[in-house]
């Protein structure tokens, strides 16, 4: 059994733990589990598509979709918003398909309100020093910037324990096989399955022997 | 990662819906999963051995047990006592195996008041007419026999809510693989890990950067 109605999946984790790539892998490989589309107000760079990347929108647009209860949760960053359409999710719940978001922790302790049942799931590195490793090894960025970033995972460090579960990307496959099984396992949760249990109840109490 | 003290598992269902194969399987194929062996007052039947079908004790033993604390559940059946050692499940759990136990509703409450980390599954009929089918298919009860099992069942719905997950047992093997995954997840719970979580978060704020 399963309950028909898909999960909210909420993924979080510091910078440099390769959350990006899990669900990347997530949705590639599995058809009932989709990936939320943000909608942003800064530009799209080049490559990024409309609808696939972001949905694209001017400010006044979003700020409209705001006072309509239109997200299910947003943040402005550097000057710009960003936000998870309620439709969208809503429609990909309805189907029956998980849908799993990327989000810092102020956005999915929001959806834990509005959605008691989602699912917060939180990506960390086997050690720190790993993490400075992988964070240094992308050359992208000043150490300036990876020190910060580090700092940063300290402060976000303090909400951890408001997730439900937590997997380790020490190797990636092995992460990746433990996120799906921890996705797979919550539909068979109690508390996700009220409607059987009380189907099952109903039919005996109600059950004649002939 | 994996929390490294094992998980006490409780196991319930209706008489009929298969929880006894399921355990067996369980334990056959996962080394690290280990099934409770009980105590009891009553006397071995043919084929059963001490210390593998149950630990055989008298009524004098038994009590003497109880008094001690000896015991994580234990209960009155037909005249005799049946309990759930607490010594083998603590060396199981401090030595990193989970230990299942296939024990009803009230002892599995008891668990879940002593062990809070206890994991509790309910073992689920794809329906009523199927489990009465399985029943009738065992060929070893009297139709009374059979019904009041039933009513029984109908009694003991009552409390699944109280359970932590639910699994439906039509096809032997996929229920199989649905419990297993269920049990592996457990491991990655926040709460269970916050050993690990504590220790992230001081390797965060004493970081230095050279």
């Amino acid at each position: 059994m399963k309950s028909n109605k898909g999960i909210l999946i909420v993924v979080s984790g510091f910078a440099g733990t390769g959350k990006g790539t899990l669900m990347k892998l997530l949705v590639e490989r599995n058809e009932n589990l989709k990936l939320s589309v943000s909608m942003t107000t800064r530009s799209p760079r080049p490559g990024e598509e409309e609808g696939v990347s972001y949905f694209f929108v001017t400010r006044e647009e979003f700020e409209k979709n705001i006072q309509e209860n239109g997200f299910v949760e947003h943040a402005e960053y550097v000057g710009n918003y960003y936000g998870t359409p309620r439709s969208y999710v809503e429609k990909q719940l309805a189907e029956g398909n998980d849908v799993v978001l990327e989000i810092e922790i102020q956005g999915a302790m929001k959806i834990k309100r509005d959605y008691p049942d989602a699912l917060l799931v939180y990506v960390l590195p086997p050690s720190v020093e790993e993490l400075h490793h992988r964070l240094l090894a992308r050359g992208t960025e000043e150490p300036e910037v990876i020190e910060r970033r580090l700092k940063r995972a300290a402060e976000e460090s303090e909400g951890i324990e408001s997730y439900d579960y937590v997997v380790v990307n020490d190797d990636l496959e092995t992460c990746y096989e433990e996120l799906l099984g921890v996705i797979r396992s919550a539909h068979f949760a109690a508390f996700r399955n009220e409607e059987f249990i009380r189907k099952i109840r109903k039919e005996l109490s109600d059950y004649t022997f002939d």
